[in-house]
Parts: structure tokens; C-alpha cells; sequence
């Protein structure tokens, strides 16, 4: 383990214990559906989008942990509902997840669907006590600019659109490179744009610097899955030894397939060239923002 | 069709002007799940959320209209939401709702499931665009109180806590008074709790008006719930000459098949009595509030 990745496991123990808390207790007549929500949340992510939310608001300049952590804790909830329906027999039809049973193998059908409506619920629950306790002005100004941007990113115009359009997508193998972007920004850049941008607002960053994070972040999103599809088709080589990939297998369109391992590795450079130079010209510190995000890019499994 | 009948036509129109505009558009390449959202919501309701909420706010004093006006909206999308999941094979497994194809039947299931999210996500998208955009601090505070008896009552401590109760139930067959009372109050009468409170936050009433338009609406939404189990008993042996109603045969517990039809009658009387003292202590003067709880409690179809 490198001194990173040690480093990454402490902050990912520090932000368990700042959202865990955040999580409703198994019980009353509804415990079911609160069991199966607390399965799935504790079932071992990487909390990298709470991470992400911390390390802005603190790269930012934000001192006072306790207005970002609801929004940390709803933003893993968010995360955590999408992974639960997208794994259902209508969607990906998953039996494992992490090594662990998905949520309606290890329910069934019907509470993993109510369980993931009640995690996007309890998300924006959470977000709704800390901004109705909320006694500063200026304060309770930034919670609702970070409630819109959550429910935003979350939703048609991101999360759930680009969902909708991979859905799509798999159905139409001819899926151009403008859908593909489209995809890649919606669901998965989409929440790392609102985990970036809401730490910036609520540390009371200019309009200027939120502009630059939600730019940092989409570039970070976008690398990021490109840097996938090559693992799929590189991984595979290597510790496979076979030299095709599984989506290559699958017929799925991805931007490798579409223009070629040499444009894709150059394409991650020069998407996380851009993202490392609008953090520097936020800060001229080296922070753990920035290995993180080199990390994620640049990693080779 | 009496004059009651012809004003709540009226209403129902009105409200459909105030709450379809924020609606969004079928466009983008996530086009498919907004057409399945609307499909779902244009599909001819009757709109007693909003309308609940409309004349609470008007009863209580409330002038600006456009103050909640996205709160009506967003209680709508949550009452259609849980309609399409409901619906699902994985759940009720329904064909038709009011005469059309359910959402699944008319899509697919995973265009259900996601317009459902979809639903759920963008009625807070709808909350929170409109406090984003609030400058006036007393109305921010209000609207983050709203947000929060919203969020409340839809989720597990409210629609889908009553939801999981009645699902855990329909296996369990011996379900008690104390267990239906549960799930009466959360599935059928947390929206209607939300609604007349939201309306009566948002017109600024006392803590005690507030406290008075909750316990009515709880009133409201469990005697609707016994009128309905009435309903199924006497509407069956009347109109189509048996003397069992469908619950019985599926042997579904019921408000009257635990007490039976006088003391449900006495039930719903005593409710509806108390709701209307309740209503009485805010305003001596007759409304279209009064005449609604009225109508619904005491329907005869």
C-alpha cells in the first residue's frame, strides 16, 4: 500500500463517521424497509463523493465541518439508491455488488425498490432538518444554492438522464460520440460536479471558483470513466491474457471502441491536464484534492 | 351533478394551471423518461394534494399564490411517484390505473422505475429552484419548514414507511387495529397531513394552527380510508347484489372487518366531527374546505 492509499483509508474512515450518524435507526413497523436502506449504504463504498465534498469545501477555505456533513451524508445516500435500483432485474439484473448480495437478492423486489426511493428520500430529508435548524441568514442562503445543485446533479438533467440515456444506448449500438459524452457527463460526472461544487459553496466561494470546480469535476468525471474503458480493454490483456475487453465482448460503445486506445490515453491527459490547472489557479498548494484526483485518473487497476 | 361537484371541477382546473407549468419538458436525450413522467402526471387525477394545500393557505390567510405554488407541484409529483412504483409487477403488478395503461405497461419497467426516481428527485428540484431564488428571509425560512414537513411525510416516517407496513402485512394476515392505524396514517394520510400543513406554513399561521391543520388532515385521511373499506362492503352488496365486499375475499384485514360496519360508521363520524371542531376553532366562516373534508368523508362512491 502506498502512502496515498493509506492516507485515502484514513479519510475514508473520517467521513464514514461523519455521515454514518446521519442514517435512520432500524425500527417501528417500517424497520424492514430501514434495514434493507442501512445494507446497502454500510456495504463498503469508497465514499469517494463525500470525500470529494469535503476536500473542496476544505480546499476552499471552509472551517465549520458541521454545515458540509448533511450534505456529505445525502449525497452518499443519493449515490447509494442509484446502485440499488440500477441493480435490479428490470435494470442490470445483478445478484453481487462488492462481493456482498445486492439489496433485492438479499430482500426482494419490492423493498430494494422502496428502499432506494426512501434513501433518495432520507437524502433530501437530511438536507431539509439541517436547512429548517439553519438560524443564520447566510448560511441557510448557501444550504439552498447546495440543495439546488444536489437535486439537480441527481436528476433528469444529470444522474437519472444519463441513465436514461444508457438505457437507451445499449438498445442502439450505433450510439455516437456526443451521446457517449453525453452519458459519461450524466451519470457519472454528473455527482462528482455536485460533490465539487456544493464544498465550494458552502465554503463561501466566489461564483467564479464554483464555475471552476463544476469544470474540474466534470473533466474528473469524464477521465474517469475513459480511463475504465481502457482498464477494460489494457486489464484484460495483461492480467487475462486474452486482448479483447469485456465491452468489446458486449458490442458496448464506449470511447475507446470509438476512437482508439492512442486518442483515449491522450484524451484522459489533456482532461486531467485541465482539471490540475484550474485547481492551481484556485490555489498554488499541493493538496490531498489534487492527489486524489491524479489518483483516480491515473490509476491502472 | 351538484353544485359541490361543479366547484370542485372548477378547483381541480385551477389547480392544474398552477402546477403543470413546472413541469419539464420532453427534450434532450433523456427525452424517454420525462415523456414517461407526464404520461404519469397528466394522466387525470383528481389533484386533492394540491388543492388541500391550496385552500389551506387561502383558509389561514394566505395571499401569494406563487409562494406555493411549487410546493403543490412537488406534492403532486410525489403522489404520481408512488403510483408508478406501486404499479410495478414487483408491487401491486397493475395494468390500468384510471382507465389507461399503467406507466410499466405503457413504457417498460426500468423506464418506470427511473420516471418514478425521476418524479421523486424533481419535485424537490422544484423546492429547491424556488428557495434558491427566494430573497425574502422570512419566506426562505417558511419555504425550508415546508421543505422539511415534505420531505417528512413522504419518506420512511411517513408515505413510505406506511407502504412497507402494508406490504409486511399482506403476508401477515393477522394484522392488528394498532398495525392498520400505522399504515392508514402513513400510506393514505401523511400526504394529506403534509399538505394542509405545508398550506398553513406558508400563509404563516401559529404553531397551534399548524399543530390543528395536522390532526385535521390525520383525521381526514384515516376516515377516508374507513369510508373506503364501507365503501367496498356496502358499494358491492348494492350495486352488484353480493353481500361481500373484495376485501373480504381477498381477506384483507380492514378497519371493518376488525370492528365491523357500525362501529366503522360511529368511526368515521367521530372523526369527521372532530375535524370539523378542529376547523371551526381556526374560522367560524363556511369554505370550500369545510364542504371538501365533508365530501370525501362522507362519499357514498
Amino acid at each position: 500500500m502506498t502512502d496515498f492509499e493509506k492516507e485515502l483509508e484514513i479519510k475514508a474512515e473520517e467521513v464514514c463517521k461523519l455521515i454514518e450518524p446521519f442514517l435512520p435507526e432500524e425500527e417501528g413497523k417500517q424497520k424492514r424497509v430501514i434495514e434493507s436502506m442501512r445494507y446497502s449504504f454500510l456495504s463498503g463504498g469508497k465514499r469517494l463523493r463525500p470525500m470529494f465534498m469535503k476536500e473542496s469545501f476544505e480546499f476552499l477555505g471552509g472551517k465549520d465541518i458541521t454545515i458540509i456533513a448533511p450534505f456529505m451524508a445525502a449525497i452518499e445516500m443519493i449515490h447509494t439508491y442509484s446502485l440499488i435500483h440500477d441493480d435490479l432485474p428490470a435494470m442490470d439484473d445483478d445478484d453481487y455488488r462488492r462481493g456482498r448480495l445486492t439489496n433485492h437478492k438479499m430482500f426482494d423486489e419490492a423493498t430494494a425498490i422502496l428502499a432506494g426511493d426512501g434513501l433518495l428520500n432520507y437524502a433530501f430529508e437530511t438536507v431539509a432538518k439541517s436547512m429548517s435548524e439553519e438560524k443564520d441568514p447566510i448560511v441557510l442562503q448557501r444550504k439552498a444554492k447546495a440543495f439546488d445543485i444536489l437535486s439537480k446533479k441527481a436528476g433528469i438533467y444529470g444522474m437519472i438522464g444519463g441513465q436514461m440515456a444508457d438505457i437507451e444506448g445499449e438498445k442502439n449500438k450505433d450510439a455516437d460520440l456526443e451521446t457517449l459524452l453525453f452519458i459519461h457527463e450524466n451519470k457519472t460526472a454528473a455527482l462528482i460536479e455536485a460533490s465539487l461544487t456544493i464544498g465550494a459553496v458552502m465554503a463561501g466561494a466566489s461564483d467564479e471558483d464554483v464555475t471552476k470546480m463544476e469544470k474540474t469535476a466534470s473533466n474528473v468525471g469524464i477521465a474517469f470513466q475513459i480511463q475504465d474503458d481502457i482498464l477494460d480493454i489494457i486489464g484484460d490483456a495483461a492480467v487475462l491474457g486474452k486482448s479483447i475487453g469485456s465491452d468489446v465482448k458486449n458490442e458496448k460503445v464506449t470511447y475507446v471502441t470509438l476512437k482508439g486506445i492512442e486518442e483515449s490515453v491522450k484524451e484522459v491527459k489533456r482532461l486531467s491536464d485541465e482539471a490540475n490547472a484550474l485547481l492551481r489557479e484556485m490555489s498554488d498548494e499541493e493538496t490531498f484534492l489534487n492527489k486524489l484526483i491524479n489518483y483516480l485518473i491515473t490509476r491502472d487497476k
